[in-house]
């Protein structure tokens, strides 16, 4: 029935996702993945791509949502209804509610997509509600009955249609007829829309007709109106005055962090899904793909929904990880083990992984260590760069020694775990796991390691007791937090910071000479209690700032005084940014902001705390002439400059009243053991950097990176020897003498279940963003691949539902009304030449390609050289 | 699709009239009529006779619904699920919610029903209920989705099925699947039941099926069990504690009065329908049919719907009304028409009628009477005895004459019309018609009137100016209201009565020898403003009583302190009734109460006003060793003897706030004018009588049935001797010679579709009511119908759906378990003989029939002897 409907064209698929993602919460890549998945599902089931974008819930709108999910998906147009009150009044009264959207400072005009702002939200006219329970006046069109009222209905139609048609350009309006929880019973609206169709055109003075959006937006399209040019984003939203949606940009951080992390495991998961090969592996990470796809929600990562609903996201998330884990593993089994050349059914190595090392928690690494074996760790690297990192594991003894498959002794430190963090650890393995740990770490392990492209490399952890090496050292221990007359100075090599009572106070670093005085410190906002409205899950409402002392986790925010806090750092230096940062756009590109600006409305004031919030997924940074200051962020949060000088993130919210928006709950998120229970902590990273002006980019791209692609860990336990003598210590799955360039990432590498391969690769790099990596750049196919013959390749839009050429030839083009639209230089890669088999890539460029291999057994070749000075 | 579902037996009629109408509040010839109604137009469209009562929902049982419309239908059961709290928690623990109810003591066994008293209202077992918006828990049987929970809900299906099994008898139970509001969309409840049956019935330890409560009977009836015998009512009803549903017995006492008004009228028009023959008219009283039948619901009549709805209760009855009104000016001109010989497309008189007389409001009779013209007044009695009664109309002339239609004067009165009855008059019209009436009436008109059975007799009124003759008398007016120590006395006859300081205080008969000291007077009940449940439409719930200065109108009840209001008259003697009065079933058995007691349990009194609260059609009545006192009323009230010696009505209500019982508005009847406002006045009528013991019935009885039908009076204007040139001055239907007994009352006299006619007679004693009228009685077919021809008559059973000999052959008989159940002696009317055509008919028996005539054209004889002196 579905495919009849859809074939006669009543039923249309729009957007077209697993969800109508949100805007702000969401980095880029899980809504592509989770719209890919949408779109080929689609496409497989009905042979339909779709061709409108679909937003017309979420609390603001992104850059990335124009340019990237819909000019680049191929959409035609894209419809939203949440838009600044400011903003709707003005282009309600200037007839600019649909225009053309650039959102792309890179891509230019390339990337434009026509936009239409709903003018009623995504509800029908005031009136026309048709719902079983809805006490709308249905069309009642018997003459004997005491309710007729055709005449009546048909002049409210005509009324509602007038007064939106005031408001929009072309003859043309659309009416989304339905809105949330509505159709329960489709038959209630449909009996009355007949009627009212059938009776509006006896009528005559307007013609009414079932639609869709496509059809919508052709009609728009023949009219050959020109339409105003629009740039940058629509954040933040305010539905009314004061009423700033930009609380959800940190609302449950914990399960924002949860997304993200398991973002960048389904992306290393899949690379190892295709490494291992995806048919012979009887695993998929199909289930952490759906979970993730749903969890970019405009209620599910935002942390707009209901605790029981954050938990049913989270038990989803949860089995996918689980499942994910074991292929991981099995893959991780495979690849190493030297006599399967890769491809084996049960490799002898269980490869245990640790997900809970957030709250330092690892059963695999805090065994004990006895004579002669050892802990074998297994280091993955899902970049496209080989890598240099440190990594810190939970370790029960304090005698160990760390040595590289050379079985060359390692330097490392052993740093003593803190009662704060045993506690949380003890508290949160009992509420999650319901058990308690079997054993208690001392120390973290620390020390240096280095990995080849999308490949691993393999330590080992010895007992020092029955070997001589270079044991691990214990660090020292200071007590004194620094005072203000003897501050406390950290750092040997180039880069020294200052810290006075606990805090950061200065910030040195002797190679790029910045030297800039600092102070970190935290505190919290609070509502007013009187007043009827007040931050909530959506909301952010603060009425006060008060000033904490330093911790170093962040929660359970106390409530004994009844009263709601949200938590804040704030970064002050003596940078003189004169009211403008920036942030990025779904962790892509950046946007400049301007305290108390709009730059499509003369903005009136009401809220200079939240109304100047943004959402940050990547990072935020600020810049004078000389000096500039970037954070960047582990996760989602919400971020501002309201002071010069000053950078300000939103680490955690506990509120005890709900906002009136939907979720007819108060986010006060708890943590249940079986006699006690706590608001929940979050533990979290950001990342702080100053640099010269001008010099921060490559660093914010660079980190950027690897903060959304962390190293992955596997553990064994095995005697060193034996190890090494039937497993590959060193992988990679490039041409060994290949890296990508700089400024590429592998944005996804996955299987196909026809043994094809999805290949999506991203210019990190904004035009003009850096002098060096703002340029055109290539990557080597057959270098990417070199181990398999590629047949083919065929370069498809970004969501892989179509042909990148069929998409252009079809896609609709539209004018610019305002002279004021000069054409914006574009750089972007060419066709990819079949005999060389090369990707350019322009800036911010992003492109998808299906490649099609003939099929070669996986063989994994160890060169020496990597992994190791050579 | 429907017949489809009815001859499957997936889809079957219980109950089956026109609704499912009220048992205080409704006249058993109302209950009849829209039962009829119904059955009669599902046996005709369907095929099928109901054979299951269900009264689930209204306030309260009536004992005439138990015998009369429920076993003297053909039903073999009666289900219902509204009884008293305590009865109901006595029932759930003695296992007797399910009994025989013998409702008439007249007719014993041969009216016993199997009754169900529902353990749980109407609604589902907790937990199973499937609206589209009900948060139960769908039974989910996909194992792989995380609510799967096939035996969870399996579990708690069993576990309800056991709890209902504890407490009834037989292992068989029934459940209610919907409530009010329910299967607005069906398919979200029986895919649910689908599934629970499915899985029920696997797990085995119940046995769940798709039934219907004649199933569930017949099951009930085959286990051979033997039932407690239960005999009167279940009145009054109270949820919970103190909670008495009898404020809804008085509840909108204009729409009672306009009902119980209409439901006379209806009866004498359909006499005149077939008296004047139902084809050749054009018109028919089937408009009237409707809104009636619809009226009787327990929602409607009651007086428990919002005031919308109530408005358009009374629309649909004024709107059948001006057709039955148009449809008996017709009939009552042709029959009157002497040309026409009763058959006439277009008679000459244009009758009039006055259904606002009840507010002295009656244009055709306040003309000016001019020389050479008259008033025309035919009187049209509907009764099966000749009648002699009194009748007043206004006129603005003090001189006038009175003939009737031999030119002899008739005695007659003029009585002054008050000021207070002209204020509300106008007020009344002006609000009503939206005019002013264009005369004001001086004067009653008042005089004798005498009418043959089911026929009429004309008067004239004439000027006196210019003609000479007997003229009305004015009367004299008294403004004294009498006071202690100088009493007014009033009545020249054999009654008299005096009043004191405007209060009637002795009542005399000369004849009777009563001799009583009495005392009338109004008060009102307030409630506890302070209590959270206070009166409203369905509840009475008293705290304090204040009397007052009688008034002879009841409203508008002020509520300028902000405390609703209900007015009660109370009468006062020295009858030492011990406890004890007697109020009527729907107008028709007289049933024993006795002050703070039940014969069903030990009642725990906590309400001694309302808890004492019992419904009044006919009347109420109470007595000791030697005197008895009646009240007869116009329209259902609620009334009781709260204390010895005294009767109580209440009259009317006026409310401010919602009592919760499902109306969610306040009873506050107001009436509005453009720029006027006020709450809603009543005027209406009991009657007071006051026999030595054991001599009351006579005058209940017969006064009683002249209340219900009162004389129909219709007007036309012409000269005296012209019409009575061409006109029938005198008529009835009946043998000349013939009268009904005076203890048999032509219920129902129709013409249907196909010419042939129901024919219902009521015996209206009950046993031992009267020494001389509760005995068997006999009515003649051949005179009650002297000019045509009866070629067949078929018994029925009460709603003419199906033949009574059918009836009695497939009714279930049930074992009663107790030996107390004596047998009750029966005096019921036997079969009719083909040949005399004689009906028998035993106290309290209703007999229906339906008679086929050979076709005759209808002729009037005049009988010189009737309506006069002969």
């Amino acid at each position: 029935m579905v495919k009849g409907l859809v074939s006669s064209g009543q039923l249309e698929f729009i957007n077209g996702g697993m969800c109508m993602h949100d805007e702000a919460a969401t980095h880029y890549v899980d809504m592509i993945d989770q719209t890919t998945l949408g779109h080929r599902f689609i496409e497989r089931e009905f042979g339909r791509t779709p061709r409108i974008g679909w937003q017309i819930d979420p609390f603001g709108h992104s850059a990335v949502q124009a340019y990237l999910l819909s000019a680049q998906v191929g959409f035609d147009a894209l419809f939203f209804s949440r838009i600044d009150y400011q903003d709707m009044a003005k282009r309600k009264n200037d007839k600019t509610l649909e225009i053309i959207w650039r959102g792309s400072q890179s891509l230019g005009s390339s990337a434009d997509i026509f936009t239409g702002v709903l003018p009623n939200g995504y509800e029908p006219p005031r009136g026309f509600y048709f719902e079983v329970n809805d006490d709308a006046h249905i069309v009642q069109d018997d003459i004997n009955l005491f309710d007729y009222n055709v005449e009546e209905r048909v002049n409210d139609f005509v009324e509602a249609a007038m007064a939106q048609a005031n408001i929009t350009r072309t003859n043309h309006i659309m009416w989304t007829m339905g809105t949330d929880f509505k159709y329960q019973y489709a038959t209630t609206w449909f009996r009355q829309l007949d009627k009212l169709i059938h009776y509006v055109n006896m009528d005559g003075r307007v013609n009414a007709l079932y639609s869709t959006p496509s059809i919508y937006v052709d009609a728009k399209h023949a009219s050959n109106e020109s339409w105003p040019l629009k740039t940058e984003d629509f954040f933040p939203y305010a539905d009314r005055e004061g009423q700033y949606w930009t609380g959800y940009f940190t609302s449950r951080p914990a399960l924002k962090g949860y997304v993200r992390t398991l973002s960048a495991y389904y992306l290393a998961a899949r690379q190892l899904e295709f490494l291992r090969g995806r048919k012979s592996l009887g695993l998929t990470t199909d289930a952490l793909a759906d979970a993730l796809a749903i969890a970019q929600h405009h209620d599910a990562v935002t942390g707009t929904e209901q605790q029981h609903v954050a938990n049913d996201y989270v038990k989803r998330l949860s089995i996918g990880y689980s499942e994910a884990e074991k292929l991981v593993a099995s893959a991780l089994g495979c690849l190493s083990e030297s006599s399967s050349g890769g491809d084996c059914q049960n490799p002898s190595a269980k490869f245990e992984q640790c997900p809970l090392l957030n709250i330092s928690y690892c059963p695999p690494s805090e065994v004990h260590i006895s004579q002669g074996t050892s802990l074998v760790i297994l280091v993955y690297n899902p970049l496209g760069w080989k890598r240099d990192d440190v990594i810190r594991i939970p370790v029960t003894s304090e005698s160990v020694i760390v040595r590289d498959s050379e079985g060359r002794d390692i330097e490392s430190q052993l740093v003593p775990v803190s009662n704060v963090s045993l506690g949380i650890r003890n508290f949160y393995v009992k509420a999650y796991l319901g058990m308690s740990p079997s054993a208690t770490p001392k120390f973290w392990l620390v020390f240096p390691v280095s990995v080849a492209p999308l490949g691993f490399t393999t330590y080992f952890v010895v007992s020092s007791t029955d070997q001589s090496g270079y044991s691990a050292v214990v660090s020292d221990e200071y007590t004194s937090q620094g005072s203000e007359n003897s501050p406390i100075e950290v750092g040997q090599g180039n880069l020294k910071l200052t810290f006075s009572e606990g805090k950061l106070s200065h910030y040195m670093n002797t190679r790029s000479l910045v030297n800039q005085s600092i102070q970190q410190s935290y505190g919290y906002y609070t509502g007013d209690e009187w007043s009827y409205q007040g931050s909530g899950a959506y909301v952010f409402l603060p009425d006060s700032m008060h000033h904490v002392q330093s911790t170093d986790q962040v929660g359970p925010i106390p409530i004994d005084d009844k009263t709601g806090k949200e938590v804040v750092t704030q970064i002050t230096t003596n940078i003189n940014n004169n009211k403008t940062f920036h942030t990025d756009s779904n962790g892509r590109d950046f946007i400049r902001r301007i305290r108390d600006y709009r730059s499509d409305w003369d903005l009136e004031v009401n809220q200079p705390i939240s109304g100047n919030y943004y959402p940050i997924n990547l990072g935020i940074f600020m810049e004078d002439n000389s000096t500039e200051m970037s954070v960047l962020v582990d996760r989602p949060v919400g971020g501002s400059s309201v002071l010069d000088g000053q950078l300000e993130l939103m680490l955690h919210r506990r509120l005890l009243r709900d906002d009136g928006k939907g979720v007819a709950e108060a986010l006060n998120e708890m943590v249940y053991l079986e006699y006690e229970h706590a608001g929940l902590t979050i533990q979290g990273k950001f990342y702080l950097r100053i640099d010269p002006s001008g010099d921060g980019a490559k660093w914010r791209r660079s980190i950027g990176q690897e903060m959304y692609s962390p190293l992955l860990l596997a553990f064994s336990k095995e005697n060193e020897v034996e190890w090494t003598k039937s497993h590959v210590p060193i992988f990679t799955a490039m041409d060994p003498s290949y890296s990508l360039p700089d400024n590429v990432a592998i944005v996804t590498l996955e299987e196909l279940e026809d043994g094809s391969v999805i290949l999506r690769l991203a210019h990190l790099y904004e035009l003009g963003e850096d002098k060096d990596f703002s340029v055109m750049t290539k990557v080597y196919l057959r270098k990417l691949f070199p181990r398999r013959k590629i047949s083919k390749v065929k370069e498809m839009n970004l969501s892989a539902n179509q042909e990148r050429s069929e998409m252009e030839k079809k896609r609709l083009l539209w004018k610019i009304e305002s002279s004021s639209s000069a054409t914006v230089q574009q750089m972007r890669g060419g066709p990819i030449e079949p005999f060389n088999l090369v990707v350019e890539l322009g800036p911010m460029e992003i492109r998808t390609f299906v490649i099609t291999f003939s099929y070669t057994t996986i063989h994994t070749v160890i060169d020496p050289c990597i992994g190791k000075p050579c």
